[in-house]
């Protein structure tokens, strides 16, 4: 069957209107886009928020949003009758990613569609111009184009690479309905705002297992992020094998790394989802696991062992001796030939220089160098690491410290300082990631990563400046996690952020952010990420029954505190079992944001308020009624009975938010002692030290302070 | 700190008094095991069932049930002080096992146990005699003695099997106290009844990739299964890489087979867990998949492609050609290499001959050589296939066709067609192994597996002839399963099999079996097994919520039905995909039994009848209200409208039930045409042709008849 498109003008009337209907700032581009008939080419900029679309139609949930989109009347229905076409000859990474792509459709469906590529004849078309790069390049064409009428789809991109990401927006397409899955009519141009879209996971402090890593690179593939930084050595551990220096993983890793094979078979699953892979060596600190096999790297006597506390360590490479360059000349061409991608993270994070000036011999370097200090030191090190990338034909990485005088402008700079950091650089020529406002470990809201932006909109940059800002990067350092909790660390609060990377920077709608984020956890569920499982999962151990209820209906309502306050209370090191309630809780549940939504309705008296206010009820009710079988059944259970306090806190947190909604919409008014007495409970609720913290505080306070202003009082 | 560990006499009286309670036949071993003083023996039979010990102390749920078992006062409190001493030298094996251990006692009490193995001095003492074998070989000694007091733990044995199976006891009996996680001291001699405990994968019909083979192997070490029956080879798929014909894995197995890394990791994984891989390459038939690459092997021409459809097909390996044995010298020699264990699997099932006897040139051949038919040709075809295992050291194993006359007495055979073919070859001197009562994919009750002997009590054999019938096998054949549904078909009714190998054949107690799986179900679940979150995370998909509350209120009533009944509903293929609800239904789920023991206790009118009618007045009333909603909403779903019926069936028989409990337990009389009705609705229910099946329509019956003979009735 041919397929046929047709570039239907009178869409763009729609087009605008619906992007009006939501107020957005694209509707200046959208019917710009229409009037100057752009709509087949691919170098839009803009966007038109697919959220709310209303006219009888469902509302789309693409994550991230693309760059255009603009629906046409019509569905293409999915059936066993659809058949992929490809254009042109196309590649093993295509026909790969293309099978997937169906199979996935089959486990949406239920049909049988994975025996649908004929190559001949389709309903399905797939034109790429360009086959994969055999290494992804930091400048390939990731843009696509897709359309889809009633009788068609038509997947256009000139590399491998925007296919990819055009067959992962075609699936979040799909809509199950009563009549039948269907894709709505649309037609999409779409191309990222940044070209370095990344993921740190620190496997150092704790190892992951493979299929961590493959699962991730799914959940990765599925938010159009592109790279994954690998974060492979640290004190805690050496999780590379090096078969020039075995002892660096024999010694270093308490046997949990990486094989070479493992890694090739890594870094060729990241390239057929579109993903690098830049592995991380930290270096000159952070190199404690190194030392236990090879002690004169570092500047200190030994021997070393492998360490088990977390924070800033002493041990450091010694940069003053022409052996550590020939260990890392070879070392860094091993991992050269492993890691294909042009770029090498090589740290240069926290270094405190304590080793380095305890060293008499490496003090007289210095003084015979001319070099002042230790972060001098470190410079000389990192200009004599430079050259060694350079011979292997590496672009260096690293952290915010290697920002210094003297190194060229290829460079990459990583902030983890935060967007003034990043702006300098960029100021003084470098190339930048940002990453600061994207630590997971920070247990910080999907909103509050997602509003942060690389290039703010108050930005002072020219535009060469901003064009050196790469991109940005999550970062999921490894001290508190598990392979069992990882995902539900990294999911679903990175595809919002993948978003940020990804989308128009006016795409800001958080309700709508959210709203989007709920069905993209399912779909990352289904492709196999545990941020649902791992958790349920805990929650049944913890409970020791399959339908931990219970449990349930505390842990729904809290979240993990930040790493830092963890740490503080839990001295948290690298042996501490992970398997207690604050691992079992998630950061930023769902409930968080709905009970503020619906707080907030209510609050305005919105047109709905009278669900909103139920829904409210619904759960507040549930937690006061809790009192006091929730505790003393978690007393029961060792492991919970610590958290037995926050099961009356969330029953407290119940009547305080019973009695506001009472004062708010009964005719009994709040009297002023009844407020002060709520907040001072919260307040306490607040401040009592704790692995887990509820969610919904500053929504019962609001609700608070409203039925006291209602009772006529000031706050 | 030293243990120290006495002999209590007085516990004889406490064993004996327990034992009693049960009305076990183990009481009359433990009577005697007291009187001779033999408790410090490991030289024991009988069993003492550990269930519903009274006298204010919790039960034991262990799984299997150790061959005796010896309950003191008091218990052992977990703690972090527990420290491991190894009191002789230990290997690796021992150390890993040990290590993992403790990092589930770790995972199920959350103290910080892991770096508790100093070797010095210990409240937790290992003393094994022999170190593991290179090779784990069928007569390892695998018993060990276990000794618990309220000062310390002692683990003897005299091999590393011994000492593995005791560790996995002693996690299984930890209990979760208020006072913290302790364990009951206690006195067990173990050893298994039946030496070859297997789970056959077929992994040809469908891939399941490494991580799956891995917590399979987990699973099977928590339940003392000590054999991976590995089929990797069918007509569907060549599932392991040969060095030799790379043909073989290139274009036999859609690209999904195992690498020879990959094999040696499971062989690996699994001899530290006790385990021994026996690998299966089904021959002369289910073969196509090895003709895809080399037709030349094959009786009929070529070409030939991967078999999409189940079933018996023609194509067979061509027995007359010299060629034939020098490629499977060579393949069967570097499978030796890889496969260390002594035991190597044929198959030799379903050769149907067709492509023999249609081939001219075999019909010489057999002519020639005084073969009367195809049966003839393979036994010939296995002599000579024999000569070529013994010359790489491998004793033969194979389905119940090649037991024919002429092939030696130490061939094993695998019985699929039952007891007495089993019994049959045990006769003739053959060793053996029973499948045919285990195969899962009959979608059999845990019950009806568990209830199953190899060696059943009324057995003819004598004791010469029983000693050759080595054990059983679980089979999980491959045709409907996929890697999200494989461990909800395996678990937990592998674990009631694996008590039925291991366990004194007097261990019986159905509802006991039923208690202790529930408990095996979680430990399985928190080791990694997905029998739990495999199917739940199918329901969010199908219902598209992260509460698939609806779906499950039907999902919990139902069971898949075999793989007959599916394949002849369906006509599932290869390539069928395998995400539906009967996919997400999980074959004998609790709530069958505990509906059935419920209605068996309230039909009794037993004590407690009234707990147990308003639990079944709860489930009752709770279907019997679902409709119609639970229907319409299934109807918007198309994976799930074609069972829209069921919601409707369900709430019938919610009312059916609620009817006969009104008529059992109120003052009206069941009127004859009611139960007429009753019994035809039931009737119209269960013969519907469906996917699924619910599992309480016996014990709804049971109902209606005991309301019905209450009015007076006869039926």
């Amino acid at each position: 069957m041919e397929v046929h498109f047709r570039q239907k003008t009178e869409n763009c009337e729609q087009a605008v209107e619906l992007a009006g209907r939501h107020k957005s700032p694209a509707i200046k581009w959208s019917r710009y886009a229409c009037m100057m008939g752009l709509l087949g080419s691919a170098m839009l900029a803009g966007a038109t928020p697919n959220s709310g679309v209303g006219g009888g139609r469902a509302s789309l949930s693409l994550m991230p949003i693309p760059a255009s989109i603009t629906r046409q009347a019509g569905v293409f229905p999915v059936s066993s009758s659809l058949t992929v076409q490809f254009a042109t000859t196309h590649d093993a990474v295509l026909q790969e990613a293309t099978q997937r792509a169906l199979k996935r459709l089959e486990a949406e469906t239920g049909l049988e569609l994975s025996r649908k590529m004929d190559g001949v004849s389709g309903t399905f078309l797939i034109d790429v111009t360009h086959s994969a790069e055999a290494v992804q390049s930091l400048d390939e064409d990731e843009s696509y184009t897709l359309q889809v009428n009633p009788i068609g789809i038509r997947l256009q991109a000139p590399t491998d690479l925007g296919a990819l990401h055009g067959l992962q927006t075609l699936l979040q397409l799909v809509q199950v309905t009563p009549s039948g899955p269907s894709i709505p009519a649309v037609t999409i141009h779409d191309q990222p705002r940044f070209r370095w879209r990344g993921l740190m996971i620190d496997c150092g402090r704790h190892f992951e297992p493979l299929p961590v890593i493959l699962r991730t690179l799914d959940g990765m593939e599925a938010v159009k992020m592109n790279v994954l930084h690998w974060h492979l050595t640290e004190d805690q551990g050496f999780r590379v094998e090096s078969m020039r220096f075995p002892k660096l993983q024999e010694m270093g890793s308490d046997g949990q790394y990486y094989t070479q094979a493992q890694i090739r078979e890594v870094v060729a699953y990241a390239h057929a989802r579109g993903i690098r892979v830049v592995p991380e060596f930290d270096m000159p600190g952070h190199t404690t696991s190194w030392f236990v096999g090879y002690s004169d790297l570092a500047s200190g006597p030994g021997p070393y062992a492998v360490q088990r506390r977390f924070g800033v360590h002493d041990p450091a490479i010694d940069p003053t001796r022409e052996s550590t360059y020939k260990f890392l000349d070879r070392f860094i061409g091993e991992m050269a030939d492993l890691f294909p991608d042009a770029y090498m993270h090589i740290g240069g994070d926290e270094s405190n220089g304590k080793q380095w000036l305890a060293n008499p011999r490496i003090r007289v370097f210095m003084h015979d160098h001319g070099i002042q200090n230790a972060a001098g030191l470190q410079v000389y090190f990192n200009q004599r690491l430079l050259k060694i990338l350079t011979k292997y034909h590496k672009h260096m990485v690293g952290w915010d410290e290697i920002l210094t005088p003297g190194l060229p402008k290829d460079i990459v700079v990583q902030s983890w300082r935060g967007v003034a950091s990043l702006a300098q650089g960029a100021k003084e020529g470098y190339q930048g990631i940002l990453s600061a406002p994207y630590y997971l470990d920070g247990m910080h809201s999907a909103e509050t990563h997602y509003l942060a932006d690389p290039i703010p909109d108050n930005t002072d940059l020219t535009q060469e400046q901003q064009a050196l800002i790469l991109g940005g990067e999550v970062c999921m350092w490894g001290e508190q996690i598990a392979p069992w909790t990882i995902d539900s660390r990294i999911w679903p609060r990175a595809a919002a952020i993948a978003e940020r990377f990804w989308s128009p920077s006016t795409v800001r709608d958080v309700p709508d952010m959210y709203r989007r984020l709920d069905k993209m956890t399912l779909r990352l569920d289904a492709l196999g990420l545990q941020q649902i499982s791992g958790p349920q999962r805990l929650r049944r151990e913890l409970a020791g029954t399959e339908a931990p209820w219970r449990l349930n209906l505390l842990l729904n309502a809290v979240e993990p505190v930040s790493f830092g306050e963890r740490y503080t209370l839990q001295h948290t090191d690298q042996l501490t079992p992970l398997y207690g309630l604050v691992d079992a809780a998630t950061p930023d549940p769902p409930l968080r944001h709905e009970f503020a939504e619906a707080v907030q309705r209510v609050l305005a008296q919105g047109g709905d308020s009278t669900e909103d206010r139920e829904r409210l009820l619904h759960w507040l009710e549930e937690w006061r009624a809790s009192d006091p079988e929730l505790g003393l059944w978690m007393q029961q259970i060792p492991q919970l009975a610590p958290y037995s306090v926050e099961a009356h806190n969330l029953a407290t947190l119940g009547v305080i938010g019973t009695e506001s909604l009472s004062y708010l919409q009964g005719p009994l008014q709040a009297p002023p002692e009844w407020a002060q007495r709520a907040l001072a409970q919260l307040q306490m609720i607040e401040q009592h030290k704790s692995l887990v913290r509820f969610v919904m505080i500053d929504s019962i306070r609001r609700m608070v302070l409203a039925a006291a202003e209602k009772g006529g009082q000031k706050k």
